[in-house]
């Protein structure tokens, strides 16, 4: 397997570069956060509800609770796609997404510093291009932190100075391509590509989760180590994106 | 019943005052229409989906068929609601809003003109201000066009020269809020109206559709009269900014 | 448009003439109200239950709640239509017609006269020829004026002399057939009718709701005018007619 | 176990005694067979659905298909009981009758007979004083015999004599109450008694279905006898009741 | 009618004969009781929980409740059946067996003795080759005894030595076969049988549950009476092997 | 991070050792595969069932497919879960874990080989103790070579030597727990690892899937590393497993 990076992709970037990202907050007037993010043509809607309290099972915890839900909107793809309320049920793909979502932001909270509170993160995909599930991790993040900002000043968090972020989360999608591993996959490469990795990471650069799938030939370790480089270096330029969104850069 | 239009509304208009209205056009990449409409703060996306072939039921009719699809994201509105897919089912009042889009557009559309197609308007409402199904109407009936017009080079009309257009269609609320008649009810506008009535109508100034409800005192002719007239002027004003987006004017 | 309303109908009536309208009172024999309701060879069973207590969200309000359910049994139709329960889900005309109902009913009550009481309005079409929604809303005016008599003696309103009912609420269907305005369109003229009107009137004549719909041309403000007018008058027919079934006569 | 047969009942009757028995055909105006059954307060809408063809599994087989459905209207019972379709399931109880009744007419259908030909027999409760299932078998037996008759003089059946019934069906509930078995149990009865029983007959006296129930102590052979007894007699008293109705005593 | 109880049957067992009966208690760690029953190839896992507690409309009743739910694992059958939860829905049949097998283990329950406890019998059919039902009945009541056994010395039943149990419960399936009555249908006995019946006795012998139907020819009294002898001796000789299986023998 | 592989776990285990494997071929009599697989307490039954034709899509295409669905029984686990049947709707992680398994088998298919023929997987956990989705992958490929063999002599596959499979696929878990990387977990092991993994390996060593999640503190490379390394093994040693099971050893 040869691994030159300088090849020329679909669309004309190297093997290691990120399509354009853009994290535009406060898109929406409502939601205690809110984000469009999008990596290159992929446009996702990241809305924080903030709302006191906890669901039943987490009463009198002391905990508050952090989860999400994904969705595409019919004709954010290239053709139509029925609407999963008029199906009457969601799919195991939508299931799965939301899940990656939830489970990816909890890794970075600290539901205690975050008092019996619930935040809701709803990641729709108003246009699809590839990588929709990486980068409504990578806007959701954005969105969960004003959220909790917002949350503050109104004296909701356990304590003022309370630290419910122990750090920050990204994601992004690697695979083989044309047998070579390129990283932030658009959906033209997504189709063809024989292995694809979601990679989420902190802002410290360690793994929170690590889903690959061979689609047509398995991959050998030499392979995997090649995608897990590409993804942190991919996760690593993500968190400077994110902080510079949030002024911190 | 007094109506005079030059009382001040909570956000600064007169009675007859639509709120800023704003038509972008091609606001996706993949649809064959599609308009981000925006009556004030209210924002909806308007996908036009043009596909050949029609409903079984519809087949060898030599009549394309349109429909509609409405709904709301999640945190479209101040408080988070749930998703109807979650739900597992489409509440009835979304049920009635996709209802009412469908009939108004196909109002104006000649189906024989249009040849064996189907054209599929998702009207998603991603802010809510208030008015957001005369809202998507009036987007839609933009988005419709600009889907007619991608199909005509392809000649996938009945003839080159097919007007599946009979006339345009633009929807607007009246209501009476604080004893007063007014045009295109915000959000605030809308909880306190004791009459809320929506008007549809083409762009020679006919009615398609008006639904009025009295929501606390039942109303008379002459507030019925009073409300008629703003709606029919409310639409014209519609069909005017309309037919600039679409380059008509 | 001309609008003689002399000449013949299908059925053999003029223009501004209903069917024949039949109400039985007490065509159960558990719930606290019932009235078979008959337009013609439309019949509808309404049935009022009262039950004490409200909804949850309602709950300490000191206010009652009234609300509507409409269906159809499967051969009430000319062929046979599944059933919603064997479909699993309710379609979007039976919502429509059943927050209508509801709404049409609550413009006429007191909800803190009703005390913290239910009634719920079950409106079952056992024949449908057209108008079975306003049907349902005329004859369910009655069923609700007989449960809450039947809860007067109990003690269960809010007070001995409490008045839920603000006025009567009755609705008619109107529409243009053959280019003339005619009041309560059997199912015959309902399907050829150009433009299809649902008019809901108190007793005292005003509207609470106007639903006019152009099932095929557009509609101008003249005729509009007209089908208000025999609308109106209509309803002022039945609201007669309910106090006679009423022995208000 | 003693059986005294003349002890009263609390409606008065005997042990051995049907409640008033009223079958009323074409209540219906569009159903091609169509019954209003009444035992005793009970009230069941049988309405018979013809169509030609038959489901899919069954296509080109030469034969014809009966199949029914059962359901009850919300307030058919003593206190309102939520609509199978708002809640989107059908109950294994409503299951259960449907299924029983198509069997039982079934029995004594030739479908070869019939043709390719479906009849529906749709069996709704009005109002519910016990013994629904059999006064539905009871009713629906009739309008089936009606909508076959139907469809004879437009040469829709195999032949012009064909003879799809091969005989009549009728069915009672019997019970053990107060220790005494008894026929055609009302709902007082129904609560009350410690063992359940359905009888399904052919006019010729023989079983179709035995269904019976120990809701409380188990039954002895002496027991079960006295029973089978008390129903086929019951049987028999309907299907003169039947042929009565139609003409044929 | 000839009933000849010596000939020989497609499996070569006599006509009142059963088929190699295994119970095997304890088949599963977890569950409170757990049994593995077969009926010749019919092979069925029935897994009793015990929870303290009672459904909400029984709390407070100081009595117990004791339930069940049938299902069949996709390839238990021949050719493979979709899933139930794939399909979103319950079928008939699953609903009436579920019912059937609870009815009849409460039929043997004193839930007074039992205490507010609750205890679920899932009973999956694991492989079908006729008499799933009745299997599962036998075999559940086993499961049921080792469950209230478990709770004893957890003081959770109502009194040290109570006896929830008032006296055993087994079922067998009986037909007519070839125009002869035969015990215990396989399968294949199953499909070409002219009546099939359930038969369900408590070990002193009375009946619980007696469920006849007539798939092809209706059947007469004598038919009936020599299928309660074959039903009542099968349930006999299961009870017998459930003695054993319990130690009791 | 001390990774010693000889420390004593929880059920006596090394860091390193699998649970004991217990693979039983032909556990069911109709389906043309099954298998009941045991790692540990941990029991899937794995059926496969071999049907002519493939799903619409497919068609004409030349290739098979093979898919497969997971669920688990009530009561598999320590307490029980209500039936997703009954619930009406599949939850998220059955979606999932469905979803991975077919994946993983597809991984060594070669779909043209097995001629336009579909295998579905069932895989139904009757006890769960942790790692239910590897056994179930482990198992599963068992059962589906078997449904090939079942296949070939009636010459069902493309050709009498058609190798529709490519390799062996198998599976197994990985997490950290107590700080340690382990293999295999146990139920109380897999509730306590900060990190869980499962490994998807064909039998030439290279990787099908990799999902690796941070339950608590993200994981660093090294700890990446050698999770990877521990599941390559226990792929190896399953692969092993399985080739003994098919008489391949």
């Amino acid at each position: 397997m040869s691994t030159t990076t300088t090849d020329v992709r679909v669309d004309g970037r190297t093997s290691a570069q990120l399509r354009e990202i853009t994290i535009t907050r406060n898109w929406l007037d409502h939601a205690e956060g809110s984000v469009l993010v999008e990596f290159g043509k992929t446009r996702v809607l990241c809305a924080a509800s903030f709302t006191e309290g906890v669901p039943r099972w987490r009463k009198g915890s002391g905990q508050g609770w952090v989860t999400a839900e994904y969705a595409m909107l019919p004709r954010a793809t290239n053709t139509r796609g029925d609407r999963e309320s008029v199906k009457g049920k969601i799919g195991g793909r939508t299931h799965e997404i939301s899940r990656l979502i939830g489970r990816s932001l909890r890794a970075v909270v600290n539901t205690k510093e975050l008092g019996e509170n619930t935040i809701v993160l709803d990641c729709d995909v108003l246009q699809a291009d590839g990588g929709t599930r990486t980068a409504a991790i990578t806007g959701a993040y954005v969105a969960l932190a004003d959220a909790i900002e917002f949350a503050r000043p109104k004296k909701l968090l356990r304590t003022a100075n309370a630290t419910p972020l122990r750090d920050s989360v990204a994601a992004v999608s690697v695979g083989i391509v044309g047998g070579k591993p390129v990283l932030d996959l658009c959906y033209d490469e997504d189709v063809n590509a024989g292995t694809d990795m979601n990679i989420v990471c902190t802002g410290d650069g360690r793994f929170v989760e690590v889903q690959g799938t061979a689609e047509g030939t398995p991959f050998d370790r030499d392979e995997l180590n090649a995608l897990l480089d590409l993804g942190a270096a991919g996760c690593a330029e993500l968190t400077a994106i994110q902080r510079g969104a949030l002024g911190l850069a």
